[in-house]
C-alpha cells in the first residue's frame, strides 16, 4: 500500500538557483572520490531527502575555488505538489552545508536543461587594489598592491564584444568551436574594488580569468588596448597573459 | 663585534593597526595551548623576525569569532630606523597567516599601552534579514529570517548614549565598576543588511553582542524601546536579551 501510494506520484522536473563559497570544494563538477564538489554535495542532500540518488546537472561548470551568486541546476525527484516548493527548498538547505544554499526553486518542464537550455550567462570579477592585505575579503576578491587604471581596461574590454573567436583566452569542450557572443563586458570602481562584468551566451573553460589577466595587464599600462585585440585576434592561447586566480570570479547569473 | 653592534640600537616602541577575520581564532588574546588566538599569531611572527619572544598587547580583548578591521596592537623591538617601517610592516605581514594583517605601523613614546591609553571604542555589527542563507557572508554577518523594524531600534539605541551603568549588558574585569560612557549608538540599513556601530569610552566584557541581542527583540517588536529602558535601569544581568553572535561582530577603530 505504502509502495504503491508512492508510485502515483510522478517525478517532477525542478529549477533552483544555488549560492556557494567555492573556497572549499573542486568546483561544481563531481570529482573523484576525496575531492568535494558542490554537485556532489547537492546530490547528497537530494538522496538524504529522498532515499535515492538524484542526479543534479548544473547550468556552469565552475572551477575549483570560484563562486556563485547564481548557478542554476535542474533535478528531478517525487515531491507531492500538497508540500510545497518552500518547504522542498528548506529541506534540501537543512542537509546543505553552510556554504552553499538554494535561493530560489521552482517546477520546470519536463525536459529542462540547465546547460543547454541556457541563453546567456555572466560572470563578474573582483580585483581589490590595495597596498595592505585585508584578510576579511582573502577568499572573496583578488588583492593586488598596484592601482589599476580603468579607463583603458574599458577601452580594451570593449574589443571582447560581439561574435567572435575566443580560443586566445580559453579552450571548448571535445567537438565544440571556439566561437561565443559576448553581449557585455564592463569594469566599475567601488572604492579600491574594481568589479568586472561579462555576459556572453556561453564561455570557454577558463575564458573570464583569461581575460581578466590580460585586462589587468592593461589596467597596468604593460599592454595598449590595441595589443589586448591583436592577442584576440591572434586565436592562439599563447597570446592570453596568466589567468587571474578563482577566487576573485563568481557565477553571477543565468538567463533562459 | 656583532652583539656590540646590535647592542646600540635600543628597543623601540611600535603602534600598529592590525585587521583579522576571527573565524578561526579563540579571540585576540593568548589561551592555553592548542587554541589559536590572535595575539599568538602576532608574537609568533615578531618572534621569527626578531629571533626572540616579543609581548603583543591589543588595545580589545575580542571574543572567539570576533573580527577585527582597527584593532590596535604595541610590541617593543629592536629595529634599525634606516630600514624603515613599510619594511616592518612588509616583514610582520609576510610571515603572518592570511587572515591576519598588519595594516598601519608607526612609531610610538616609550610608554605607550593600547587598552589603558584608548580615550574611544568604535564596534559594528551586521544583521543580514534574508529569507536565505548567503554562503559568502556565513562568517560576516549574523543571518536571520525575520525583517527587523530599524526606527524603534534606534529609539531605543539612543537610550543607551551617556555615561550609566551597563551592569544589564556585560561583566566588568575584576577591580573595576560597570559604568562606561557612549557616545554614539545607531543602526543604519544597507539593503538588507542592517549596521549598528557603538562608539564608547571602553566596553564591559559581551557588551555590545548583549546589546545587539536585545535591540533586535525591539526591532522584532517582541520589546518597546521603553522595556529596553527598564532593563539597562535594572543592573541586573538577567534582564539583557540573548547576546548576539560573535561573528556578525567587529572592532572598528580604537582612538587616542
Amino acid at each position: 500500500m505504502e509502495s504503491g501510494s508512492r508510485d502515483v506520484i510522478p517525478a517532477q522536473a525542478f529549477r533552483a538557483t544555488v549560492q556557494y563559497d567555492g573556497t572549499a570544494y573542486y568546483g561544481f563538477q563531481r570529482q573523484r572520490s576525496g575531492f568535494p564538489s558542490v554537485q556532489d554535495e547537492l546530490e547528497q542532500a537530494l538522496a538524504s531527502l529522498t532515499g535515492h540518488w538524484v542526479r543534479v546537472i548544473g547550468a556552469g561548470r565552475t572551477d575549483s575555488g570560484v563562486h556563485a551568486l547564481g548557478q542554476v541546476i535542474g533535478f528531478k525527484i517525487r515531491w507531492p505538489a500538497a508540500h510545497g516548493f518552500m518547504a522542498l527548498m528548506r529541506a534540501m538547505n537543512s542537509r546543505l552545508p553552510k556554504d552553499i544554499a538554494v535561493v530560489e526553486l521552482a517546477e520546470a518542464t519536463e525536459d529542462f536543461h540547465p546547460r543547454y537550455d541556457a541563453k546567456r550567462r555572466t560572470y563578474e570579477y573582483r580585483i581589490l587594489c590595495s597596498q595592505t592585505r585585508q584578510p576579511l575579503l582573502r577568499h572573496l576578491a583578488w588583492q593586488i598592491a598596484t592601482k589599476l587604471d580603468i579607463e583603458p581596461m574599458n577601452a580594451a574590454a570593449a574589443h571582447l564584444v560581439g561574435s567572435q573567436d575566443f580560443a586566445t583566452f580559453g579552450r571548448a569542450p571535445v567537438g565544440d568551436n571556439t566561437v561565443r557572443e559576448v553581449y557585455r563586458a564592463e569594469w566599475r570602481a567601488e572604492g579600491e574594488m574594481l568589479v568586472f562584468q561579462i555576459c556572453a551566451n556561453a564561455f570557454l573553460n577558463r575564458m573570464v580569468r583569461s581575460v581578466v589577466g590580460s585586462l589587468k595587464k592593461v589596467g597596468e599600462g604593460k599592454w595598449t588596448a590595441g595589443q589586448l585585440a591583436t592577442a584576440l585576434a591572434a586565436r592562439d592561447r599563447k597570446q592570453s597573459a596568466t589567468a587571474a586566480p578563482a577566487h576573485g570570479l563568481y557565477l553571477l547569473s543565468v538567463e533562459y
